[in-house]
């Protein structure tokens, strides 16, 4: 195993706060991170590469390749701070490639001057929702009171795993504060919905403005997709009568 | 792979014992660590935490997040000694980690003076009893001997795997004597009863007192249990007249 | 994980390039480079092993066995510098094992001299076609815009999982060039007529000849065997009307 | 991971040949390695431990447990030399166990003096065979043409898996020579007369004589058992016309 940070440029950053979401069910978080990186113009400072990715290249539009990374980005000036965002394009394989990146990534951050991790994730309904909740969890119930204020309805029970997990709660043995935004999704699609509601409540928390137009759209995009599953799987049940079409387990398109 | 004992405070003890239980079949061995650790008032005073456990977080009643980890605790005065309690969330899931933690973990309580382990397990038959058999090893013959007179059957054949199976089996090679309880149950229910056993003959082997009565309620709760799937399963036999219902592989419920 | 690089002799190179292809689907790239090795006499010159790798040996014809292992090959004054050639007879089976052996073998090859690499690999449409296209990807844009003269069909999405793809893919992080070269294939035979493709457009791109006529002997058996497949498949759909039989799996044969 | 070697005693050998052979298909291999242990009277001096093996402890009959370990043992004056031999009642579950643990057994007997490796194997055939022949593969030429005078068939393809293969396989790396022995079974039941055959070809190509009565009648027992499954698969097939019994998957017994 092996996590490797690689630093293109140090920025000095005033109150940073850490806002993470990687690839996982419904891609909410990382559909709320891709938006909240192009809508700051946030400036790529470091890489992280781990041997706990799946081992492969992905081939982008213009025909060249990306290797599988993590990626950090800082927006300045952005309600009562700096931003520091956590992107990426994988998550490690393996329970040891997720701690140990997670473990590296988090010290990497605190040495910047994070005090506090804002990481996002899907919280998994099995239903179609037109209005997605906003769930949450914290390393502290200070946090869980300051995230209640915003509408976000706190969980009691359940787990969050991989990245998106470990990078908030891992913050607790830093001294770090880590708080986790989940919106709700039923899993079976690219949920950009979920994705608005998640960023609409972050910004508001970290008190700066976020242009939601093109999430908007692909929130509608979204919406679009679901009428048209919806529609399917009705005509399924009535052509076979008796039979219920199960839900559809795979992301059936990836609007990016 | 990592594994990490954050001391939390460094205890001195007299003649420490140390008894231990993970998560694993029918939740015995966790049901009488849990018992035993508020029934004693033990004091936490380390955490091991592993790159090998599961990588997420757990959510808690009261909102707030825990690590996967391994708990220490200890407790004073109880019968001819003090006593070391090793409590848990998680096993490791790589042989790595589930070997590289015994090793540590025993290693550390070494160092404190214990002498001697106990480590409880489940004894799974796939039948459902009402009074369950308790069942034992050790890495010694002498102990065997000794823990004959509390009315263990000892055991012939069989593997005990996990760490409920390590941390006492590694005790042989640090000069250490290892000794393993095993509740029969069925495997397929969190048995509390079966834990209940255990932790009867445990109290009598370490010459301490432990108040039952949380733990016999929790077995009057599995009883019940029980008893409805029995019925489910009678029923299911009537219906389906020829077809005998397969035994339910899961535990139903976690009564904790 | 241990990866290790057996040097049997130290070659002074000018100009390499580094031409590479590994068991995968198709067995593409590898009939490629095990093609190039024996007409163009590469000498082998390091052998590289990795604990990754399958944990077995293989018998050879003559009753003698083989590790699993990676070799280097090289040949002098191919077209406009020297060739080495990467063969093997096995990829590493762990994420882990798969990013470290391509990061040292990289390593490696870029202190002899190497400036760019290409990787072969397999296309796999699940379609039988008589005339295979070829299909690229790169580390750059000028790379594809150089490859493209020779017909070679850009990628815009997909990924290329395993050593071919992260041999080329780390070279970017290395300060080289890495192109690969994908061979167009249903991925249900050892497909010797995409190798011949691949090697065509790679000795035109490297200014060398190679003489194809074993190559094209082994790609008329495959046209043979598909030919065979095709016929196969038509009677089990006409005595089973109505079923279509299912597209075959795994490889048929290794015309080796 | 972690492979540790404990030394308990270190004998002076003299030209000291390794034989070994760990539990896998039809035990065949430990068959034969535990009756050259008991029939040599043959020291225990070292044990190997590795943090790949399964995680668990087995229960032997005395009610005392044992780890998951291999052991080195020593006979002298066995034939034209002292032997070493390798037992063990576990293979490490992983690539990365797997090669390290052979790759350090073999440094550590090199160190004592050992020249030739005996490996013993199953060759599977999914046939039951009355008279099992015996194959054989090795590092190099010469070793072939040594054992085919004892009648043992020299294999022409295939590889053989796990620790059985590495550890004459690895022999080639460390200047040793490795020879491969293996039992023709069916793969479906523990077979001691596979056992039988290997042993009394190794004892002759060593120049020792072994006392077989036991291995005899292990394999007597083997053949009632065989003639019991051959018995109870005919029944099933008249029973059921036209449908024949697949062949039973996993050993029905370990007679030991």
């Amino acid at each position: 195993m092996k996590t490797e940070i690689r630093i293109l440029k140090r920025p000095t950053l005033k109150e940073p706060r850490l806002v993470g979401g990687l690839p996982g069910s419904g891609y909410v978080a990382k559909l709320v991170v891709d938006h909240l990186v192009k809508e700051t113009n946030a400036e790529l400072f470091a890489e992280i590469y781990s041997y706990s990715f799946p081992p492969q290249v992905m081939v982008k539009e213009d025909g060249t390749i990306e290797l599988m990374k993590n990626e950090l980005y800082f927006a300045k000036n952005r309600g009562n701070g700096d931003l520091i965002i956590l992107n990426g394009n994988a998550q490690a394989v393996s329970p040891e490639g997720q701690y140990e990146l997670s473990d590296k990534a988090l010290d990497f951050v605190k040495e910047l001057g994070v005090k506090t991790v804002y990481m996002t994730a899907a919280y998994i309904t099995g239903e179609h929702v037109k209005k997605p909740k906003i769930y949450g969890t914290a390393t502290d119930l200070a946090s869980l009171r300051e995230i209640e204020k915003f509408g976000v309805t706190i969980m009691k029970e359940g787990s969050i795993t991989g990245s998106n997990g470990l990078l908030f709660g891992l913050a607790k043995q830093k001294d770090m504060t880590g708080i986790c935004l989940l919106g709700e999704t039923s899993g079976y699609i690219v949920d950009a919905r979920a994705a608005q509601v998640v960023l609409e409540v972050l910004a508001k928390m970290l008190d700066f403005k976020v242009d939601m137009t093109n999430l908007e759209n692909k929130a509608k995009e979204t919406e679009k997709l679901l009428k048209k599953v919806e529609e399917m799987e009705r005509r399924a049940m009535e052509q076979q009568s008796g039979f219920k079409a199960p839900p559809i387990k795979k992301p059936l398109e990836y609007i990016s």
